[in-house]
This record gives structure tokens, C-alpha cells and sequence, in this order.
């Protein structure tokens, strides 16, 4: 964990509301950190639903593969959980069998102590990767967890699943499903190893709306996509996303079956808000981030192609140290776009740095005033915009720049 | 360009030998640098084939556009070159209009001056992107360039092509074409923007062996595969990449018209060496690099995977920071594997840093020696091994680790 907070973390925490029908509970199972509690538990009333969308690595971690095969795929209506145990400090990844153990035991613990089943269960571990995950260390507090856990501490449950993040994430949003009033929590961590294609490292959303399974599942996949596989710190994917929704159903709305169903308009929308933000945070909290960068690809052959041209630009090192120098350098944004493969026609490009046309028609813009470009630079958010003159495509991705910090955390972080 | 000679720069520069029929020379044209070289010219003598493999960036510099368009797609038996003018501290890319303008300019100029063809005049230029280059700085010097022309000075030539390099890149070696001996010279430049599917920025090849040139375009094409291709900095890909290979036929050999002619297997071998060898320096000199990594995969699906793989190895900034940090972080290692995408099963893996196995089938080697481990980490020269367990494919590339210093240098680059 970093000693200072990002200076991108948001000015205001939101209160966080209970959500009927889940507590929390954090505590210091010692498992690498010292003096932070590092172990959290969620218990879900009964009927709760369960959706989620995990790593898409060739070598994930053991956790995730626990909740692979306890959500069956995300078809099943009968997807349930009663139980959500999550960990920092290790990441229980390639562990070989040990990790697989690890994750048995950990429900076996859970199981007992909260007297659920271990098919519901669901595990998730984040950290170093390769050292074996003692297990055992949750024996110890997890009785105290069970009698503990109490709703509304989501803020806390944050804290425990903090790793190199400078900051917890929080967002919550509130919906209309008919007439009912549902709300939506959700807390994530991030900082690094984070890339396209996949949930995040982390991040765990709560609902008392009652929604089946599938439609939960449909939801989130959906969600997924323009908030958090829009986001890329390094390009660097974890063996552990994991991204779970839960809904207990305590809201008492008339329960829905089908995402396609006109009455979760409002909740889609709620909940798109706020993974959209969970996403925003983990963009602000990048290992070493001093800059947050939107940018913005317009007029791509199709809309797959403009996320491929803006991730392109997202993960170069050259844009992404150029921004850090606060230098709007659109010739590294010129090779970025070229090497991602995808249509461009070089005359018909523009570049805009904090809503300036830097670039325009394939040379620089002679009109631009360098000294205001360099003035936006200053900022701490900046829009980088990419007009590509193709098509009708267009995608917007966030990502931060990369600083000699993110060197000094990632290069003394295991040992 | 830094001040400092990176700590990886080869013991022994080796004496460059005068290749018959090509003459050099070097000066000042003041385009960007001050108290240094800028401008290279090479002249060749009649006769002269000419071969090249350029940037696969969608947005490639005039220069890259103007030398393709004079080789007719490397298909003709005419390609001929008589000059080559190579300039540094501005790719011309990016330029629109004017980029085409100026490099018009410089081969009128130097057409002028040497007296040959535009059309058998290549050009190359390297630095920022995206300001207008001054072609008319050439205007003054190209007269005293042809008068100084003379063999041999390719140390000269390698230098006058530098921008953030922090050496100059040449590599020689000889072979023979039936009874008759040939002289292959080589020079690069590379540092930063460095990348898979390229050339490298700028690498020039002569040779005095008589061969057409399809026969060196194909040689060259099959030779950069393993070499340029297999190094990469920081996974961006230049505007400019350019590896041209002039062949003078003074050597006298019976002129070779087919590559598949049994008689270039000497030739063939030695041009892959100093295409090897020169890749290899460029990697040495990447930008704030303190490590050589030399990655290579097994036991991977086919080659292709294989390449994948150690791309990915080789691009994670997560897996080139932890080398900066002397760290045999193999976590990162499998995070790197199982993100390329390709055929890879986490129980079947193995690892290894500087000859020693620190992962075996999914989970920590038991029997390494983390201390041993550590000596090995101090080392400028780092072997990073893979081992996959899916079939026979292998793969090598070299890259560097990622340190402060490449942020440094990219952080405040342009202003």
C-alpha cells in the first residue's frame, strides 16, 4: 500500500446506504500486511442471486476458478450465494494444488462458522502471485466475522481488499424497479495489473432488487464493457478479475425475470452509473497516477475499432510518460493509432488535447496557441481526442499516465 | 541524446571494413541537435540493388512512404539505389503536405549534388514527430557531403543517425558467394520506440556481393523475422521504421539472381548475423535500460505462439519493472502468459530466470534457492525462460527492463 493518496482520488466519499439482506464484516487475518485489516466477509440472506464476469487470462487464479464452477457458467437460474470471502495481500494464484486446497478450506471455515452451504460460497483473493495463500489465518477470525458482520460497512469492506490502492472505492445509486425503490452498493480496488478485456482486479456490487440470476448475469456483462474493460493502468491483465453483483431481493419489487424486461430500465442505468464510477476510481488510483486521461476516438470504421485504436493509445508508454511531462505530444498519438492496426488514413486525422485541435488533416494544426495547450496539460484530468475521419465509430476509454512512481512500486513490490 | 552510454553498450566495437562501391559521409545541417553530426550520406556505385522492409504503422513518415514508392514493392528485379540521405532529430512524419514537399527537396538536392536519379535516391529520417522538417538546412551541406565521400566511415554514419541512443550501432561480417569473398557492414539506430512487426527505426545494411534485388529482398525479409522483429523497447511501434540492405556487386561473385540459390547459404548466414547482432544493440540501448532480457519460450503450440508469448512476456511493463528491481518475479511472468491469449495451461508451466527453475508445473520450484536466484538478478544479462508443455514451438526475442530513467527520457522529451 502507498503511503501517500492519489492526488486523483474523488473529494467526497459518498455515505454508503445499507442494502437489506447483506452484512459485512472485516478483521486482520495477518496474511502478508500489518496493522490493516485484510480479510472480508459478506454474508447474503437467503434467495440472494448472484452474477459475474472473471479474468479472461489462460492462467487464472484458484478463486476464480472456485467461482467459475460454483456459478455454472452464469446460465443457471439457480446461481445463489449466501456467502462472499475475500482477501488481500495474497492472490492464491498460480499455487498449483495448494491453491485449489486453499480455496477449499476457506470455504469449508466459512461454511461452518455461517452455517451455509460451500457450493454458495464465493472466494477472491488479490496480492502477490505464486507464494501458496495460508488459508489457516482465516480459522482464526472467522467465527469473530460471522458474529460481527452488521450491513451498511462497505467503506470498511473497501479498506480490507486494498492492495497498492492509495484510496478505498465506493459508489452507490438508487433505482425504481415499478414502484419499488431499490439500492445499489458496490466497492472495488485496483492500482495495477489492470488492462482491457476483464472485469477489474476486484470489485463487488450489492442490490436488495430482486432479479434471477440470468438477468443479473446479462446485466452485468453488458455493464461491463463500456465501464471497466474500458479502463487499462498498464495493459497488464490480472490472473484474479473478478466482477460479482449480488441481489437479495429484500426491496420487495415484483421479481424480474428477464434483463430485457422494460421495468430494469432505470436499474440498468443506476447500475451502469455506478460501475461506471467503481471504473473511474480504479483510472484515478493507477499505481503512480498524477494524471487522469480521457480519451476519446470519433470517426473509427466501427465502434470495436475505435476501442482498439483508443487502448492503443491508453497503454503506449510514450503518451502515457509524454502526459506525465504535460506535453501535448500528438506525434507519439499519431504512432499509437498507426500501430494499432485498425483503419486510419493519416491526412484525415485530428488531435485534441483538453478540447484543443492540436493536429488537424494530417499535420499540426497552424492555428493551435501552444501556451493554452500547455495550460490544459496542468490539469489533472485530461481529454484526449482522436477524429479519425473513417467512420461512425466511436469509443472512450480512461487511463492514467505513467510516472517514475509506478517504477518505484512496481519494481520493489515482492521482496 | 543522454548523456550517459548505457551500462549494456558492447566491450568491443569492431574495426568497420570498407565495403567497395559504397562511399560515406557525415555533417552538421543543425536540423535539431547542435555540436553534432545530423545528416548521413551514402553514395553507391552504379549498379547498386537495393532491398528494404519498413514500419507496418498505418501512419508511416514520408520518408517510409517516398523509399517504398521507389522500390515497387521490392518485386522488381530494378530496384536500384544510387544515394542514401538519412537524417536525425526530426522524422518528418506526420507533416502532411509538407512532409512530401521536403522530401522532394532532399532528393532534388541531392540529386543535384551527386548527380544520379531522384528515383534511385532513398531517404530516412528519425526524431520528433509531427514538426515540419527543414529540408532547405540540406541545401548547404550536400555539396561538401558528396566531395567528402569516402569508404569505411561507418562509425561516422551510425552516429550521425543517433537520437536518444547513447551509442553508435555497427556490426560487420564476411562470408563467401562461391570462391569469391564478401563484406556485409551494418548500421542502426534504435532507443526508444521500438517494437514487434517492424524493422527497427533506422538500419542500414551494404554489402559488395552481386545479388538481384528480389533475391536481397527476400533475404532481408526472412532475416529481420528472427532479428529486428524479435526485439522490442516498450511495444511502440515507429512512424519510421526503416531497415534498408544495398548490395554493390564489387565484390565480383557471379551475380546471384534467386534467394533460393544454394550458393548465399555463407551469405545468408552472415547477414543474419549482423542483422542479429545489430537488433541486439538496439536492445541493449533502449531507452534507460540497465538489464538485457533475453526471453525465450518453449514447448508453445507452434512458433507463432510461441512469439506471442514472449512478446507479452517482453511488454509487460509489470514484468520489466520487476527485472529493474532485480526481482525473479515469475508471478508476473505467468500473468504475462496467461494475457497473450494463446494456448497455455498454468499446471503445465515452468520457469526459469538466469538457468534456474523457480516454477515447475503450476506452483513455486521447491527446490530453488532464492538467494541463488538473487546473485543471478544482479546480472546485466537476464535469460528469461518458459516453458509450456503444449507442444513444440519456440521463440526468443530480447528486450530490456524498465526503469526510471526510460520515463526520464520520454517524460520531457519534445520540449
Amino acid at each position: 500500500m502507498s503511503s501517500s493518496v492519489s492526488p486523483l482520488a474523488p473529494t467526497n466519499v459518498p455515505d454508503m446506504p445499507a442494502i437489506a439482506g447483506v452484512r459485512l464484516a472485516t478483521a486482520q487475518a495477518g496474511i502478508r500486511y500489518r496493522g490493516r485489516t485484510d480479510v472480508l466477509l459478506a454474508l447474503f440472506d437467503e434467495g440472494t442471486t448472484a452474477a459475474g464476469v472473471f479474468t479472461k487470462s489462460k492462467c487464472p487464479s484458484a478463486p476464480v476458478e472456485w467461482c467459475r464452477a460454483n456459478l455454472k457458467s452464469g446460465k443457471s437460474a439457480k446461481n445463489l450465494a449466501r456467502a462472499l470471502v475475500v482477501n488481500s495481500g495474497n492472490a492464491n494464484a498460480f499455487t498449483g494444488r495448494t491453491g485449489r486446497e486453499a480455496c477449499k478450506f476457506t470455504a469449508q471455515i466459512a461454511s461452518r462458522a455461517a452455517k451455509v452451504k460451500a457450493g454458495e460460497i464465493f472466494l477472491a483473493s488479490t496480492g502477490v502471485i505464486g507464494e501458496p495463500l495460508n488459508a489457516k489465518a482465516f480459522d482464526g477470525v472467522m467465527d469473530g466475522l460471522v458474529a460481527d458482520a452488521a450491513p451498511g460497512r462497505f467503506l470498511d469492506a473497501a479498506k480490507a481488499i486494498m492492495t497498492t490502492d492509495t484510496f478505498p472505492k465506493v459508489a452507490t445509486a438508487t433505482a425504481k424497479i415499478g414502484n419499488t425503490k431499490v439500492t445499489i452498493a458496490g466497492i472495488a480496488k485496483g492500482a495495477g495489473m489492470i488492462a482491457p478485456d476483464m472485469a477489474t482486479m476486484l470489485s463487488f456490487v450489492f442490490t436488495d432488487a430482486a432479479i434471477a440470476a440470468p438477468a443479473l448475469q446479462a446485466m452485468l456483462k453488458e455493464g461491463v464493457a463500456g465501464t471497466f474493460n474500458a479502463v487499462t493502468i498498464d495493459g497488464d491483465t490480472s490472473t484474479s478479475d473478478t466482477l460479482m453483483l449480488f441481489a437479495t431481493g429484500k426491496a420487495g419489487n415484483p421479481r424480474i425475470v428477464r434483463a430485457a424486461d422494460p421495468k430494469l430500465k432505470a436499474f440498468r442505468k443506476a447500475l451502469n452509473a455506478v460501475l461506471a464510477n467503481l471504473a473511474e476510481q480504479v483510472a484515478r488510483d493507477g499505481e503512480g497516477a498524477r494524471k487522469l486521461v480521457e480519451i476519446t476516438v470519433e470517426g473509427a470504421a466501427s465502434n470495436a475499432s475505435a476501442r482498439k485504436i483508443a487502448m492503443s493509445i491508453a497503454n503506449s508508454p510514450l503518451v502515457k510518460t509524454a502526459i506525465a511531462g504535460e506535453d501535448a505530444n500528438w506525434g507519439r498519438v499519431v504512432m499509437a493509432v498507426g500501430k494499432a492496426g485498425e483503419p486510419a488514413d493519416r491526412d484525415k486525422l485530428s488531435i485534441w488535447f483538453g478540447g484543443i485541435r492540436v493536429a488537424h488533416k494530417g499535420a499540426r494544426d497552424p492555428s493551435y496557441d501552444e501556451a493554452k495547450v500547455s495550460e490544459k496539460m496542468k490539469e489533472q484530468v485530461i481529454p484526449l481526442k482522436v477524429a479519425l475521419g473513417m467512420g461512425k465509430g466511436r469509443d472512450r476509454v480512461l487511463t492514467c499516465d505513467l510516472t517514475k512512481e509506478y517504477i518505484a512500486i512496481n519494481g520493489d513490490y515482492r521482496s
